[in-house]
């Protein structure tokens, strides 16, 4: 379930007049942006920016990144656009970065459904008039590339069908795969980047069964191989996104400085999705509410972007 | 350009009752069979199918399947599928051969858009309940696994864009792979399976610059060996499709006995799109048009039913 509190009726244009306003002149009213955006859903937010555009030939999202600055900007500016696009733009960022850190590629790839990563796909193209596909393989290498690229390829059967008896024999290949510390095969591979997330998950219940442990636990964990860390937050995002995403946001607040990054990312790709289900295993497993985490850990306009995203009165 | 003749006037509803009437009773009318599926499009196809469903509450497929046989019952049946499932069908087809020939497959991810190639995918998932990249996986091995997974995964750029220092840096790297013999490497395949369809017509022709021969000459052709066979194919698909289709048709006819699975496949599949320009071709390479070789070379209704497609009057 969704976190963001929107109101019954509002006025497409009333809004972009209201962000004109807040935009204008000497100062910039944080508060009044917050008030408009972090309550509209996607559709809204769209509207809003064309109307914008419309009545003041201007693209919104410019005049936003003149008038805010740091986490805030960054919080309003991803908050703003289409989902599709925003993952675009996430992946790309990660890939410009250059690092052996790929959550954030395994993260799009893996929780979102088979259409909704092919939006995104589609999103790519439009905005950085290449494919995601060939940006991750120009920006990686070796076993991280076969499975970074077969991940944001994959366009998986997303019925009901299941397979047990393959799921059976799968999870035999995982376990062996994972006592002789060859997790690099392409059988591994394979399972992971072309099988449906319901077969999966049946795959993954039926190791448990066998191995009274679950994957995620037998995995390498924190090994500081670019690969194994890879494979490690694939498993871990087809296996129980809601509990991934709960994990990144513990991560984030955890972290010297917070990393807001991460928190901003969580929050603003899963406030129309199920932020209220991971709010509450955040809850279950931290004994503090997310709420509190995040009024903690951040500051300003920034805080209470975050906090009306995450559907508290600010 | 499309070669099929649609009448400007027709009645969805009186269609599906010349249909039916066409296979009611004891004769089958074939004549009437093609006279109306030949002459009409894939959306009104899809209309018609609609209709007969709802009329006579039955599945015109299931009808004309019992009533029609060989390859003309082929013929009209793949015909009047929407492309997408079709596609999806005629993947499948092949997989369930499990031969090393894997055209089709190459066919369908190369020379259709990348739009369209989602939309096969989609088609599969709901045909199948399974995705075609799984498929694949598991009907394939090695290297040859590899390059058709990555092929039918892809999800081109197709804009506009092209990198010209790119191209010619990957038609150095393909030139040295030809060169060296060793084409299965992971960045041959990246290459043709990543880039943009202009990006590698790009590549190609700096390639024919450098070398004075066009790549798909310096390619080891007819090698019997099953990945270079593959990745022939796709080098021809994507470097001229429609150069490729003339030469599936040439060899179709030339094989003793006509090889009618591949005639059929390529008129069905290309006779809304750019059947046209390929009897051009056709007719430029062998000095025979394609109507006169598909006369003497196939006989009886599947023979109406190709040369309808084809734009002739039977």
């Amino acid at each position: 379930m969704a976190t963001i509190i929107v109101p019954k009726r509002i006025s497409i244009r009333d809004d972009a007049e209201a962000l004109r306003k807040a935009c204008k002149g000497l100062g910039t009213d944080e508060k009044a942006i917050i008030e408009v955006l972090g309550h509209r859903n996607a559709i809204q937010r769209r509207q809003i920016r064309q109307a914008y555009e419309q009545i003041y030939e201007e693209d919104l999202i410019k005049r936003l990144e003149k008038r805010l600055s740091g986490d805030f900007e960054r919080a309003v500016c991803r908050w703003i656009l289409d989902p599709a696009d925003r993952d675009g733009l996430l992946a790309n960022s990660e890939l410009r970065e250059s690092s052996d850190e790929h959550s954030v590629l395994v993260e799009i790839s893996c929780t979102r459904s088979s259409e909704e990563l092919m939006g995104i796909r589609r999103a790519y193209h439009a905005r950085f008039k290449r494919s995601l596909e060939e940006e991750v393989a120009d920006h990686t290498k070796g076993d991280t590339q076969k499975l970074l690229v077969a991940l944001v390829s994959a366009f998986r059967y997303d019925g009901e069908e299941v397979n047990a008896k393959l799921a059976k024999s799968e999870a035999k290949d995982l376990h062996e795969a994972i006592k002789d510390k060859k997790l690099n095969t392409d059988d591994v591979i394979r399972i992971l980047t072309t099988r449906s997330k319901l077969q999966l998950r049946a795959t993954f219940n039926f190791y448990r069964e066998e191995q009274d442990a679950s994957i995620n636990k037998n995995l390498p964990n924190k090994s500081k191989n670019e690969f194994l860390e890879t494979l490690c937050i694939t498993v871990r995002c087809l296996q129980d996104p809601k509990k991934y995403f709960e994990k990144v946001l513990r991560d984030s607040i955890k972290r010297f400085g917070t990393d807001d990054d991460a928190l901003t990312r969580v929050i603003v790709t899963r406030a129309e999705k199920d932020l209220k289900e991971i709010k509450d295993l955040y809850y279950k497993r931290n004994n503090v509410r997310l709420e509190e985490a995040v009024d903690k850990h951040t500051r300003g306009d920034y805080e209470d972007m975050l906090l009306t995203l995450l559907g508290s009165e600010v």
